[in-house]
């Protein structure tokens, strides 16, 4: 392609409220724009990667015997409020009503539409297994959308379902999905982790999350210094501290503490550690009130406990539910709930003593408030946010915490979409069973930013040859010079028929932009041709991502491009 | 491909709903499913044909120099509230809230987006001309979605945007567009027509419609018996009837015409031909009251009088208009009308006197009104729908209306949303000024449609070779009989090593079965390995289009094949 004729508006500065590399980069060098908030456009050299990585990933979903088929985007409601995720979504999805009433919504995946497909059209045992995939844009109507092409309200992606007879089936669907999405992962040449992660809202059992390895991801994941354990730290699951030696038990005191509704505030007040002061977090779970206690220097996860009420929706108290229910915001403590309150803990609960805790009265706490004595746990489980240093389920090594871009996402779905659907096969015995389910989700506009974020330095993007818009950049120095010209327009020719992909700059612009745009847009391979470089019969060659400059004479230019380019990462 | 690892879930009888032959082939043939009115799931075999109508599509538009994009689906409201669109479509889009209740809609059709693309982007002189385009998936809310995927709630549409400087330019970026688009058509091979067409709510002045020729379209066009005229029936302004020579006017008498509030009735009661009647048809134009007048055997055309309002909204009076004005409903007459309402009437009118017309009160008419003496028309305009037998504008021969599936749209929309978006470019004088467009549609799955209605049959689709989803299906008579499975597999081998996209039927399904699918699905080249055949050292080939069978040496089978597709249509 000529430049001239191609939509690449690259900007000389960066954009204003792009935070991160890949939003700024993407921006800039004239890959997408913003239509309003989470909504692009995407411009032709967005198109050509995205086209790249679509390509790997339709090669190896058809290697590993997926069918593709296309389902629609506008989605009714009806099935939605079977599986009860239109109301577990809320308004994480775009909902509307058609001209008639009735309610549809926008598909952000798409469970519900594949199993009744599947259930109308393969009702026999001898149909399975059978394993479809779609390449479509997807939505969610994120909170707060962000970091531009990371969490977006409009994205790409590759969906599958695998649809098997038993367990066994759906394990080895899965296994072979598993198995897919490294080739996939590997072939793009993203830098990634496999972890175990939290199933959230999508329901189901054993699930992995492909994660790419980025410092402004939002995925965070944990893994042991010892090397012997990875999670997604929504699903990581560290050893609860040893529980306490005997310890005495003081009695339990009010203490006045005015203004102090924060753990900070209340450790501070009355000199302890935050350790020892005990957080309760107050939930409504469909209309039940549940509160969760963990150590006050933890964090309550919120995601661990939607995922043991799955599919109830789990929310946390406004001030509204304070006071209808005439809890002192800031000040509760578990000694004080009735009947009406499920008292969930984590295991870390167990390891202390003498807690100080709210009094259930305002600009007051207690302090000595102990287990079993003052107050009791209906449940125990695993509820605080994993963190650094916290000791590793398998050899107790410590903790750390990376962050990531989830770029995949496979499921074990069991019968947790069927059933509730009715979307049953015979099998052979004649009975009627619900398909055993697996969902295998590819972000392929985040691994466009993802790709960018591993892949820059100060000047812009470095291509990867494999994903990159275009391998070669052919740049005229000075376009208004006719051997220039001439010869740029031998070695573009010669390149393409090479079967290199190959860009000409043949811009109206000063030879300085030229060479900024490239750095930005980040082809592997520069080539310029300049007056003074054929005066001495010469082209220059530059390799974008170490910088390597050389020299190739005018007459081995494509040759030595091709060797150039075959070198390259 | 193996279609025992494909998903072709071909239907034994006729789905109950499919009115039409592609509706119910789609369906039938396993291409596609229906998942609520008007939406579709698309299997791989349709699929296949679509992605062929694509690359052409893609292929042609590139070679005319538009350059692809991929703008977004979900779409904020406010720029299509500034072109009167928002309004303008009413409930024929998808309109919804967002989480924080910001409007937005699915998009029907992209100027409002392309526009401030390109201004933000091409602010000069310099960067024109400049044409885009897309392929992505397109809403429209339609009231009665019907005949499968021809009118469809959601559908694939290409669609393209050209930027000019002047009239010149924008005239010259049509003519590309155009000529493209005649390429495409005759590349996919449609019988098809080109008609000046209506420009219906997107506005603006020449426009053609590429029309392909199906009994079942429900889109009309007219054509003079002497080959001189082609319009879209919307657009068709057919030459007036001659005006009467003097007659002697009646005076006008009120008549009793109980519950005659039809032109049907009232010409039985009154034993006077329809066309002696004058029909009254009020509509509610943004607020105002307009009648229009028409002969009362002529229909008017609701899109030549939206048209002519444009952009204002055109509704007929309901009920409680009438009501409410205080209008006998079925007994209106244009005598009685206050300054209130605007007459506007069909050239046609002029043509006729002592009308019989309503009385304005119910069950009763007058006979003997005449223009001028009796009522006043405001504005004289082309306003009935054309019918068989109606006279050419250019010569005056008889006009045939024809029903065909409109599959490309082509507009020249000079500033109609640039100027309203004040999307602007910098002319080389310094001025700003808004940027001379046009607006090229494809509709991708009506093509689909449309080839499957003009090729099929009793027995199913007939595929032309270029646009069939398998162009040679290699059928395994005796799935179970090893020599069999050998030969086919040989034979489906050495086809795709030829380059000939062959699908193998091994399915553990009787032979009658394969034979009725292939059929069915249309395949242009059938083979068949049976051990019959075998025994005798042959193969049975098939050409579905003409249903002529011949035998081809086994060992000779593949050259025979290829021999056998080049020679089929």
């Amino acid at each position: 392609m000529r430049l001239s004729n191609l939509f690449v508006p690259t900007l000389r500065d960066d954009p204003a409220d792009a935070e991160i590399a890949s939003h700024r980069l993407l921006l800039r060098a004239g890959f997408v724009r913003r239509l309003t908030a989470g909504v692009y456009t995407f411009l032709p050299l967005a198109l050509r990667v995205m086209r790249k990585v679509e390509a790997i990933v339709r090669e190896e979903m058809e290697a590993a015997g997926s069918i593709e088929v296309r389902v629609p985007i506008v989605l009714p409601a009806e099935p939605w409020k079977v599986t009860g995720r239109w109301k577990a979504y809320g308004n994480e999805v775009f909902k509307l009503e058609d001209r008639h009433g009735r309610e549809m919504m926008l598909g952000p995946t798409e469970e519900e539409v594949f199993a009744p497909l599947v259930a109308s059209d393969l009702p026999s045992y001898r149909d399975l297994p059978i394993n479809l995939f779609q390449v479509e844009w997807k939505y969610r109507d994120e909170k707060r959308p962000r970091y531009g092409l990371l969490r977006c309200r409009e994205f790409l992606m590759k969906d599958a379902y695998s649809f098997d007879r038993d367990e066994a089936g759906m394990a080895e669907s899965y296994r072979i999905m598993y198995e897919a999405y490294v080739r996939v992962f590997d072939r793009i040449g993203i830098d990634y982790v496999i972890v175990e992660a939290d199933p959230g809202t999508i329901g189901g059992g054993i699930n992995h999350e492909f994660m790419a390895l980025a410092d402004v991801g939002e995925d965070l994941f944990v893994r042991c210094v010892n090397g012997d354990y990875l999670a997604d730290t929504e699903a990581a699951t560290p050893q609860a501290p040893i529980p306490l030696e005997e310890v005495e038990l003081e009695p339990m005191v009010e203490v006045d503490t005015p203004g102090a509704a924060t753990i900070e505030l209340v450790a501070s007040q009355l000199g302890v550690d935050a350790a020892r002061t005990l957080k309760n977090i107050m939930f409504d779970i469909d209309g039940s009130s549940v509160a969760v206690l963990v150590p006050g220097d933890r964090e309550v996860s919120v995601k661990k406990l939607a995922r043991l009420h799955f599919p109830e929706v789990v929310r946390a108290f406004d001030d509204g539910d304070f006071e209808r229910l005439g809890y002192a915001k800031g000040y509760v403590g578990p000694h004080g709930f009735g009947d009406d309150v499920t008292i969930f803990a984590d295991h870390s609960v167990k390891a202390g003593a003498n807690w100080v805790t709210g009094a259930n009265r305002p600009d007051t706490h207690v302090t000595g408030a102990n287990l079993d004595r003052d107050f009791r746990v209906a449940r125990w489980e695993d509820l605080v946010e994993v963190r650094d240093g916290d000791r590793c389920p398998n050899d107790g090594g410590e903790l750390e915490v990376g962050r990531s871009i989830a770029v995949g996402h496979i499921y074990q779905l069991w019968t947790n979409y069927s059933a509730p659907l009715e979307t049953t096969f015979q099998d052979e015995d004649g009975s009627d069973k619900p398909y055993m389910m697996g969902s295998y989700g590819i972000g392929i506009t985040r691994i466009l930013a993802a790709l960018v974020e591993q892949h820059h330095d100060e000047q812009g993007m470095v291509w990867p040859k494999n994903m990159a818009p275009f391998q070669v950049a052919v740049i005229m120095a000075n376009a208004d010079d006719e051997p220039v010209r001439t010869e740029a327009e031998r070695i573009y020719a010669e390149l393409l028929e090479r079967g290199v992909e190959a860009v000409l700059d043949d811009r109206d612009e000063r030879a300085g932009v030229k060479f900024a745009d490239a750095d930005l847009i980040g082809y592997p391979v520069q080539v310029t041709v300049g007056k003074r470089g054929l005066g001495e019969g010469t082209v220059d060659l530059k390799l974008r991502a170490t910088g390597e400059r050389s020299k190739a004479p005018l007459d081995a230019a494509t040759q030595a491009i091709v060797d150039l380019l075959a070198g390259a990462v």
